[in-house]
């Protein structure tokens, strides 16, 4: 009975989930960890994030889900692609789940890591280079610069309420503020900063 | 004479510099571009952090500058390693530039860069995996996560003095807080994070 609940779907092992960061988009700046495991899955879960000449890298047999619905942008809720992600592996498929930039910088990771865990399916995360470090690299623009700013923080223009953020004091002197996903919320993210007393 | 003044030290053409991210340990998180330039790199520049796996995966035939003292644990003043990349790229050698982690995070690769650009020398950047973001891939500890941190924010522990950097409000309720170089400094840290009001 034990053994039943604890692998309901197969008596067979049960697969891995790898969950892995694309990164910004360019194929080349994949990890070479990525790469491999892009080219060696049966099954990929990607995001609509995930550039087609990434999905290119895949091996023609595997089997691609796209967690994104293109006509709708709207992407398949969070809880069931956990749900996905879980039931395939206790099915004992190995399951890489793709994500764009990487998985724990507002990418949701830590939700699936958790429904992985919660269901004693095994997890392993494969960092990806995150949109902001790509940006800097390809514009030429440090995060980070001696004199100039000693701190870089991260925050999401979308992911949440941008109201129920508090950034007070995340922009300033000394220090660079990266806003994902911003684009859409320009002009509230401008009244927020400025209410926060930083001069446009 | 224009020529002369833009090509100080040679009548070839004038090299490339690339800054390029090693990533935080394992050659395994290196991006493909960064393991290709490795590859194929007739001189390699690396700081002490790069790890010795990594650099094995250099061709035989580079030329490989440490600009790290391994005994006095002191490295090569930035002025030096600047004026080195530039001196060789004058002299018309593409210059592999590699760094712990990302350039563009704690790495310097700003000052790198605009002596480049002050040169004429062309340079290109190649993202690497943050440590951190390595560390929280490794240790499945997401950087942000609904509900819990909606912000993440890098500084150092050692770059610059502690109590010239002012940290105030970059800790707390929904924001993570990673700390780099910190271990040496863990004690004024701690002191600093509860000046600020963070409970241990």
């Amino acid at each position: 009975m034990a053994e039943i609940l604890s692998s309901p779907c197969s008596d067979g092992p049960v697969g891995t989930v790898w969950l892995v960061g694309a990164g910004p988009g360019d194929p080349d700046l994949l990890t070479l960890r990525a790469a491999r495991l892009l080219g060696e899955a049966e099954l990929i879960v990607h995001d609509g994030l995930v550039a087609a000449e990434i999905l290119a890298l895949a091996s023609p047999y595997a089997e691609m889900i796209s967690v994104a619905k293109a006509r709708s942008r709207h992407s398949m809720p969070q809880e069931e692609i956990n749900t996905l992600l879980v039931r395939e592996a206790l099915a004992g498929r190995d399951v890489v789940r793709l994500k764009g930039g990487d998985p724990f910088i507002f990418g949701r990771g830590g939700e699936e890591v958790e429904a992985c865990r919660a269901a004693g399916v095994p997890v392993e995360v494969v960092p990806g280079i995150s949109a902001a470090v790509g940006c800097a690299a390809e514009a030429g623009l440090p995060l980070t610069h001696r004199g100039l700013s000693s701190a870089v923080t991260f925050v999401a223009g979308q992911c949440k309420g941008l109201t129920d953020q508090n950034w007070a004091g995340l922009a300033g002197r000394d220090r660079t503020l990266v806003i994902y996903m911003g684009v859409a919320t320009a002009a509230d993210i401008a009244e927020k900063l400025m209410a926060d007393g930083i001069t446009p």
